[in-house]
């Protein structure tokens, strides 16, 4: 417990050098597991009193928290999707206390990351039953938040596999068809880590697209990973390009409040200078302020966007603007092509795009 | 034409040859495109009307008709999500016809894969439209249906990418998210091709069994890939460990019904005797009748369905029934556990799975 | 024959108006495949003669000739690795006349790409036959252009996988493997398509290193791929950060010549307007002038070589030099560990050299 | 030690319930790492003489021994390729004890995993110079084997990255290219691991058949992967198609002697019961001896290898002979060609292949 306490206050000296407003946690990182529920609960109590007073002092505040449902032996076979009842209720009891967590330290979002939420072998799962045990763990969580009245954003942050071979939660689709299936879509949103899009088979900003189009981006977990590995390497971003692209769609949505970007990327293991924590993060901001800044520029030169609108024009009169309210039918289209016949091809002018895109770089 | 003819001709001697009492096809494979909408559906016909003769003849019946709306280069930048709505016209009026040609001869499922639909780069395309132009072409796709009485079950399969680097239909669960977001969950099921399942990162069954779970398995169309590859080789199923899986699943749910097993594999290229078409499909043939052979051995032992229902025992009764109806609260669970402390480990035993799977191949 | 020879001088007025020095030909796409090799001959001799004038005309130099090997259908059980002599006796023919052609035109290297020597399937492949007699296809090849006095650099291009599922020039390691196995090492150096790199594992840059470290880099055919898609997509190359990296280890190994830099890049198939053309040379042009200039900063401004230096500053005297020279032994090492104890743990830095980097790009 | 002492005798219990012959070791799992080079050293002296003592006891022998160089902090940067010389120093000196031991024990053959030579980033990197100790660093290892009078096969195991972000022995044929380059070819050969081989992009079987081919394979280390995971999960090999294709290499090529399978496959850390790891270790034999017996009927039937041999028997007289004994000419080549014309298509019957395979499956 004094470690933690040293390794807590160590943290908020960071974060005021850094000059980041918020932070975010595991609850096992935070204070230690104890020997029982209680006394892991008590740890967490005494810890965040600190933390609490920490905040005050510094006004750093919460971004999000979130419970580590993985690491303990007992989940190694899943959380709320344990073959065994009892390991999901010690998940239960473990996210009550999250959530008490959550509201006294006043954090804006609270994540769940599944990463136990899955399977090694079909031969041992019985997929339908876990869905179905997961929903109803969500389901608790959002009848609790209510109760006490926590007012933060649900998240839910996708990763395709690792440490299990596939976890139900692989990107934002999965995501949002799991939400949908089971009704929940209004209780949460995502929180998407890019590095873990890359995983799934997507380009980097794939699944932050994806999830802002579907109105469920909610927070960014802005790590990068190496598109030559197949693992997750939790690197600091260092790819212009790529943050540009976030930032761009951030923008368009107005915005990700009350979500944020954060960094729960590692150092590498053999950056093992004190420095080296500071350059990386630094660094990366420094490479998301770029990409910030590059965003604002495409979108207030409008070059892009005025290009994007000319592309899809056909839509706003006539039978466009039919298909556009539904209200189009077959029997429409047959007559539409009966009198004008055959499409123009258009080109898709990539290269054009590529190419104005890279003079914002 | 003649030749379309001939091919069609040759097509059902083949299928009486192999014995298969359905067959599969697109509108543009059937009958040659014309050079007007109007000529295409003249051609399409005079085609279908010797396929109805051959159909009585035979006793051949058509499992699916599909559409192809991703091969002329019109449809080269999307036919639903075409920026330029007159492109997406001459889609639906395609579509219309191929409704009626289902109508016609019989067809138990139609299918839409959508090839075109999703985007090669994120710069010049406005992803939100273009899913929402996508749910409209389905509605109308429904409502045609519905008006002309068509029986037929809709079905979607689902691929990655290729020929775009990103499809909207990426895997299964993204398109059951899309279904769902858009209302339309209750008019289609999915057709899942296993080699379009590994490119999108998943285990050849992974697909498979995911619609199941979701009740959206409706037809499979049993191709397989090459896991060291990374793009699609719609090769003959020849590995039975993945046939056993496959068909364990579609036994557990009661069969495909409308739906069934269809193979739009081709012979590698380098396969140019006229029998190789008929040994890979006898030889795919009978890799599925062995995994189907094994399932039915599997399932009718029991040893693994036993194992499985006693690794979730937990959720009949007590607790875990609280769990399973949805009535057990994040309370409940802090209640059990400071009653009952740490639970047990339990091991998965995966190897002891995999070793009594193997008995069966 | 005329619509070639039209090609063949708007590509002359494409070149110069790109103001590019140089241009690359395969033998059938410069000159259609006749009905027999002696008109396929007479074919080449035709259109060679009319590329011969436009050169001298216009300046512009053949960098480099590669013949089809991989194309028509008598070669798509391999050209060089074909089962059948006969048809690796039609490649000789072929590349015989290829080189001639090279000859004649000036060709500064001549490229070998082996799409079609490798496998689809381990079952029907000799794969010891198959290596011996493409070394000894490379054997002969060496033998006649020594006969006919051909002065320019042979090639070998690295590709992984597509068309076969596997080929023998995976990378660049295998090829340089394969090289000196057979002796060849003298003969060859490589032609690095980092598309083709990125397929085979690696990171964009990576084969282009290898192939220096090794003294084998030739010539770069600089396209791109997508990392997130698994086949060759043959795109120009748009990012900065890959061109930077390529140039640098260019000017590090002290130029390409005769090699250079080419695009054997396609506009997507959906760019379809003239311009694109353009647009796309332009664009990639661009984008690798911008690399040479970064990399001409980072290499003068020196901050990276010198930590790097720093960084291997060991080897310089003492153990490390003996090390450096081969003259250090085992027992020189545990006398070293005895007097000097445990090393020092130096941070890898790896997030600093990242940080550096970005402020070149 | 009294831990580690203790594990030893378990581990020969374990080795004589199964029934093996032989085992494999790390000298840091054999024995724990002390707090000076001396002080591990002795470790090493004191648990190698409970180990011979077993051995005699047992007839258990040691198919290989190999020194952990990657686990300890100090070889984070690597170890042969450290860019500080004082940690080569210590990987040698660790070595030497190594090699010490290996023959104490008469250990057949000498693993070399370099699991830390190779780069998390090219920035950093002096690829050049890490290559260059690496071949000085094995070249000691050949001395100082050769002055010990030390028997055994050395092996090198590639691996293409994990830890590293690019490993320098990507797969066999990198290996293979390195160890010609630096003239090392005829004191090493590989040990095969095939889920490394899959993490190079590459089928289960490649590497193995590759390595023999060039007359390299040693030993096989006879984990496996899965397909759709993108890291190393060392699992024991339950699938009988891959094992047949190993073990029909393996016969082949006359056996692997002094070399042998082994497995270092891990249980699934999910498996808890003291019975998987004997179910694990009994069910992959099993895929084995399946494999193996599989391979033998498909030998001894000879119906795959006749086809083969009827596949290329054009070399085995005229024209074919000249090109296996290396003395056609491109001119024989083309007058070949125009007496002889274009060849005929053959099919490849890859289709036809599989089938046959799977009855043996």
């Amino acid at each position: 417990m004094e470690s933690a306490k040293r390794r807590l206050c160590a943290a908020f000296e960071f974060f005021t050098k850094l000059g980041v407003k918020y932070y975010t946690f595991h609850d096992r990182d935070m204070a230690p597991e104890g020997s029982t529920l209680k006394e892991s609960n008590m740890n967490l109590d005494e810890i965040t009193d600190l933390a609490l007073q920490l905040q005050k002092q510094t006004g750093v505040k919460v971004l999000w928290v979130t419970c580590n449902l993985f690491a303990h032996p007992r989940y190694m076979n899943g959380a709320a999707t344990n073959p065994d009842c009892h390991v999901l209720a010690y998940a239960g009891a473990q996210l009550k206390k999250g959530l008490d967590i959550a509201k006294k330290l006043g954090a804006e979002n609270f994540v769940f990351w599944g990463g136990r939420e899955g399977f090694l072998s079909m031969h041992n799962t019985d997929v339908s039953a876990e869905l179905k045990h997961m929903a109803n763990f969500f389901k608790m969580a959002v009848k609790y938040k209510e109760k006490i009245g926590l007012k933060c954003q649900f998240l839910i942050e996708p990763k395709p596999k690792e440490p299990c071979r596939h976890q139900y939660d692989y990107d934002a689709m999965s995501v949002i068809g799991f939400l949908k299936h089971f009704g929940l879509e209004n209780h949460f949103k995502l929180n998407i880590e890019p590095n873990h899009t890359t995983l799934a088979g997507h380009s980097y900003e794939h699944d932050v697209v994806m999830a802002s189009v579907f109105g469920m981006l909610g927070s960014v977990d802005a790590n990068t990973g190496s598109p030559d590995l197949g693992w997750d390497t939790d690197q600091f971003p260092m790819d212009i390009r790529n943050t540009t692209m976030v930032m761009k769609t951030v923008i368009e949505q107005g915005g990700l409040q009350p979500g944020g970007l954060n960094f729960d990327a590692k150092v590498r293991r053999e950056s093992t200078d004190l420095e080296d924590l500071f350059i990386a993060h630094i660094g990366a901001m420094d490479t998301f302020a770029r990409g910030l800044r590059n965003a604002v520029r495409i979108i207030e030169d409008g070059i892009i966007t005025d290009k994007l609108k000319e592309r899809y024009s056909s839509f706003s009169h006539g039978l466009g603007q039919k298909v556009e309210d539904g209200s189009a039918t077959l029997e429409d289209m047959e007559d539409y092509i009966q009198q004008n016949g055959e499409p123009n091809v258009t080109s898709g002018k990539q290269e054009k795009y590529e190419s104005i895109f890279n003079h914002y770089i």
